[in-house]
Parts: structure tokens; sequence; C-alpha cells
């Protein structure tokens, strides 16, 4: 019986030009016996869509898994392979008071307050620009975390990109940093954060629209304690955005953060990243926290490549969507790069075969 | 001013051999700020205790801190230096409901009562073997951390070394694993595991007196899911146990567990170790939860080379030495090695500048 389980690994495999085992299988097993929606599948079996969609659908043909109204149960044939199999069902210890992250966004409740009031009337998650914002919760947890780890305080701060989830803004809000440079290519985002940014007279901070394709200019080199980045997981855009934001630290000691899914990218991919900051970059990993960033569903998910590959049509109904939250330290010797992404790359920055939600 | 840290750092870095920067000596006038008690500034800092020491040290000899009582006190002069380089308080968002780690302990509460009440006669730690226990509410997360990975239930668990956490014994105790095999040089340890699972009748569970300086017999190598382990943090220690362990794990998707600490070792070390666990043995880093494990203090401080350097006599009076936990999954062409280590080496697998508690 252990066998089918290779098979269907195999097959997905062939499908995906995503390296699976049956582990993999296993965990969609393990998901299935206490959900039938497929998006929460894909949550908590931690693969990229294609990966998990391909496994179901290998399930589906096998007869262990049927499809009923655009939802995923196990068969009599499936409950017993995992019967036989002794297959435990998925669970769920996260900490109710901190959604896991071991700081709990209430931390400071000014700052959330604040947030979330002047985060009400913020631009639309788009596709164009592979936008899918975090919750609140999740802004202004990674705003307590930077604070945790003393990179919040009098420090110069860059976030790069993302800025739908207005990350940039709450670093800002605190009135805590000596300088906050936000880069986006939405105009939108800029302008909402500008004009914040002025009602409330806060002269250290401010957003430039930017395409971070383009190299920085020099004063921005060498500038920076901290950067703030959540890049598409291809290793290309990885390499393009993490590089950079490497270049523009200041020294040994200066961190970077940024979130890393398993929704768009296997550990083979999580590997060659980890390869590419330690041995490339000159970085060390602090801080892995699986699950620290959860996306709000957006309603451009019904033209993604995701919704296309799913075995069932319907949509997600609550959140599904997470990534790690990584922070690195810049080590002796540490190097960036700050070199020209030509535009034929940019294309690949977002498309792969793990990458599915953009 | 800002060249006075650098001043402190580079006399630090002299007497102890470990690379320290201006940014170590922020942190230590950030926990100043805040605390009066050495050991909680150890703590605050993340920084190993001979390097904590020598920079505090150094701030006493500039006149920035003074000792009173066995405490440590910024002075006028330091507080002038903080204020001038805007040096903020260490501040802390630790989750209280879950301590921080992200998984509550009490998230199954059988567990828990089971394991204080059976642990409640355990043997103490002693320097011997260079033991420091983790607290109950450590132990039992570590469980429910690997049950929320899936890798608890059916599985074949090895435990190498530091059971006098007893985490071998809380694993064995849910009666969920396939197979748990506890290894440990402390007689007692071993002792008092085997006793209590013939009087709970657990029969897929044992515990061995073993060497772990010794190669693994055969059938050891290759024949388990999962292996947990707590080594000291020498990268000589490092490679052997983690190595070992690696060793042991049946293939691709097998995880490893281990604790690794900023007081006995410094982030150069860390970024060490993550070059030999990603280029030399194959793995991924899932999982880096900082301040996941909370050692109790142990009898033996005030003998320890921590207590000998620390600039104030006074020994700890709470909780002040954590770990990090690391979880690591084995990739396509992972390996291990299964080394005799010898005598000689094995002396400096406890011993040297960076680790003082032991």
């Amino acid at each position: 019986m252990a066998e089918v389980l290779k098979k269907i690994a195999e097959r997905a495999t062939e499908k995906t030009n995503i390296r699976l085992i049956p582990r993999n299988v296993e965990r969609i097993l393990a998901a299935l016996q206490v959900t039938s929606d497929f998006w929460k599948v894909v949550d908590y079996s931690d693969l990229p869509v294609p990966a998990a969609s391909e496994i179901s659908k290998g399930l589906i043909e096998e007869g262990f898994v049927k499809v009923e109204n655009d939802e995923l149960f196990l068969t009599e044939k499936g409950l017993n392979l995992v019967k036989e199999l002794n297959i435990p069902p998925y669970v769920d210890y996260t900490c109710q008071a901190c959604e896991g992250r071991g700081i709990p966004f209430y931390a400071n409740k000014e700052w959330y307050r604040t947030f979330v009031e002047l985060a009400k009337d913020r631009p639309k998650a788009i596709q164009e620009y592979d936008q899918g914002s975090v919750t609140p919760e999740t802004t202004v947890s990674r705003v307590l975390f930077l604070d945790s780890r003393e990179d919040l305080r009098n420090r110069d701060i860059l976030v790069m990109g993302a800025e739908d989830d207005l990350t940039g803004l709450a670093v800002a809000l605190t009135g805590l940093p000596r300088r906050v440079l936000i880069l986006d290519i939405d105009e939108r985002a800029i302008d909402f954060d500008n004009r914040i940014f002025k009602e409330l007279g806060i002269d250290n901070a401010e957003a430039i629209r930017f395409d971070l394709r383009n190299p920085f200019p020099e004063e921005w080199i060498g500038a920076f304690d901290v950067f703030i980045t959540d890049p598409p997981e291809t290793v290309k855009a990885f390499k393009a955005f993490i590089a950079r934001g490497i270049a523009s630290l200041k020294g040994e000691g200066s961190a970077g953060y940024f979130g890393l899914t398993l929704r768009d990218s296997s550990l083979n991919r999580w590997q060659k990243f980890q390869k590419a900051l330690i041995n490339d970059y000159g970085m060390v990993i602090t801080d892995i926290v699986q699950d620290f960033n959860a996306y709000m569903n957006w309603e451009y998910h019904s033209e993604t490549r995701a919704q296309k590959v799913a075995p069932v049509n319907k949509g997600p109904s609550d959140i599904w969507y997470r990534s790690a939250w990584y922070r690195i330290e810049a080590m002796p010797g540490f190097k960036g790069e700050n070199i020209q992404i030509k535009d034929e790359v940019f294309r690949e920055l977002y498309l792969d075969e793990e990458g599915s939600t953009t």
C-alpha cells in the first residue's frame, strides 16, 4: 500500500516538475482527514499549489478521494488507505493569543489601532504587481518583531516593494526610526503613504515610486540598518530583491527581513535560497518563523494559475496563504549586488513551475 | 561618542577572541536600561557570556557602568552616552500565553500533567555531562512542535543525549510514535526512563546508555524518521552530534531537531553551523524559533566558567539561559557521518572561547 503513495508522488513530480516524495502525499492525506476545502489542504500540507493540486488529482484518479460540490472527500478506499498506512490527521496547536507568531499584535494597542484606522482606505490589491496584502495583524506584528530585535528605534529602514501591505507606513507611524524610505512600483501605494505622512507631519519618512529591476542610486548603497521586502519566490526574483537589499546595508549587524512561502515554492527552492544567503551574500539566518505572515484573499484569485490548476472550481473562503518570516543578519565580508535586471528576466521573476498565485 | 562603542567592542574582541562589533555594545546598553542583573543582560543581549562579560567590564572601565551590591548600573556618564547615541531600552513583546514559542504548552493538558507528575523525581542536572535541563513547559512544547510538523505520530524517533531534559520520555509518553530510542551517557537518566516505561507498560520505547563519541551500529543508520538532540555549541561537537543524527535518518523528508544558543556561541558560529547543514549535509532549515528552549538554573552554576568570568559574583535568580529551536529536513543527496570521535577531540566538544556554562 505504501507503493501507491510513491506512484502518486512520482506522477505529480512528472506533471509539475516539482520534486515530490511520499511524505508530501501523506501530508495531503493528513489534511483531508480534517478539511474538505482544497485551499485549506494547501495551507496544511505546506506545498506549492500546483503540487498539492496534482497530488489531489492523483488521489482522485486512484479512487482515494472524490470531488463533491467542489469539495474534496476521502472515499471508503481512501479511509482504508489512511487506516492501513496509519497516517494521522493534521493537528494544529497554533497559539490563539499571538496567532503563532510568538509576539501578539496587541502588544502595542496604540500602534494597532492607529494602523487599522489609517489602513481602512488602502488601495485594493491588484494582479499587475503580484499584490496580495497581509492582514493588519501581520503588519503590526512585523513592526513589533523589528522592535524586539532592536531593528526599529533610531534605525535607517528601507522598505522594498510590497507596500500594499503598508509595512513601511506602519514602521513610520511609530515615529521611532531615524529614517524610513519606502520604494514601490505602485503609484497608488506611494501616494497613499505620502499623503498620510504629510497630514500627520511625519518628516523622516518618504515613499518613492521605484522599479526594483533598476539599480539603486549610489546614496542608497551601504546606507541602511535594516531592509524589509517580500519578494516573489523565483530564484531570480529572490536574488534580485534580496541581493539589492543586502547592498543597501551599512555593515555587520545590519539586518534584513522578508517573507518566504511554501505555497509558491518548495523546500528545494528554500535550500537554494539559504545557500545563496549564506555562501554568496555572507549573511546568517537568525529567525525563521513559519506562518508568521497571513495574506488576505485577493479579488483576482479566480484569474490566477492557482485557481486554474486547482482540482476544484471553488475559491478560498478563509485565509490559506501564509509565509514564513525570515530575519537575516550581515556578517563579516557580507556583500550584496546592485545590477540591472533585464526585462526578459523580469517576466521570469513571477512565473515558474512552483509559483501560481500571481 | 560612537567611537567609544567601537573601542569597547575591540577591547572585548581582543580579550575573548570572539568577534564583537559596536552593535553588541549597544545591546548591552539597551539591556542595562531595564535591568541591573548581569544574567538578564546576557539574556537580553543575545551574546556569549564571556562577550557580555568583557563588554560590561569595558563599560565599567570607561566609567559608564558601576557595580553595586553585585548589580550593574548605568552611571550618569553612562546615561548621557545612551541619551547622546540615542540607544533605546530593550523591549520585550514575548507572548505571555505561549511564552513566545507560537505553540502553548497547555495545548494538550493531559500530556503536560502526566509529564510534570512523572518528572518530579527526575535526577538532578550534573556538570560532568554538561547538563542543564529545560523547563517542563519547554519539553512538552517540543513534543507539540513535533506533532504539529507531522514528526511524532507513527514515526521512528531517535533522541540523542540531553535526556536530563526528559524529551525522549515526553515523546514516548504520548504513545503516538512507532518507536522511540533514547541514547544518553548518564546511567541515571536511562534508568529513570526505563523504569517508567516498564511501570506504564510502554513497550515501543527504550533508553540505552550510549556514548555519542562512538559510531552507531549499522542497524541505527538510515533507520529513523526524526532525530532530536541538544549539542554543545562547539563546531566539533555540533558536527559530531548533528552529522550522526543525519546519518540515522531514513530519507528525504526526514527531520532533525536541536537547540542552538547564543549564550554559548556567537552568530559567527551559527553561520558556520548553517554552512555545514546546507553545504556539507544537504539539509534545509525549516524553522528557527528564538528563545524556544528555556533552561532551569543548574546547581553547579557557581562552578562554571560563566560565573568565573562574570563582572559580578551573584548568580542568576531567574531563567536567563535560552536557546533557539531548529528544525532541519533532509533533501535529495543529504548525507551524515558516523565516525569515531577521539578523546582529545571530545574535550574540545565542550570547551572553547565562546562556551562557558559547562
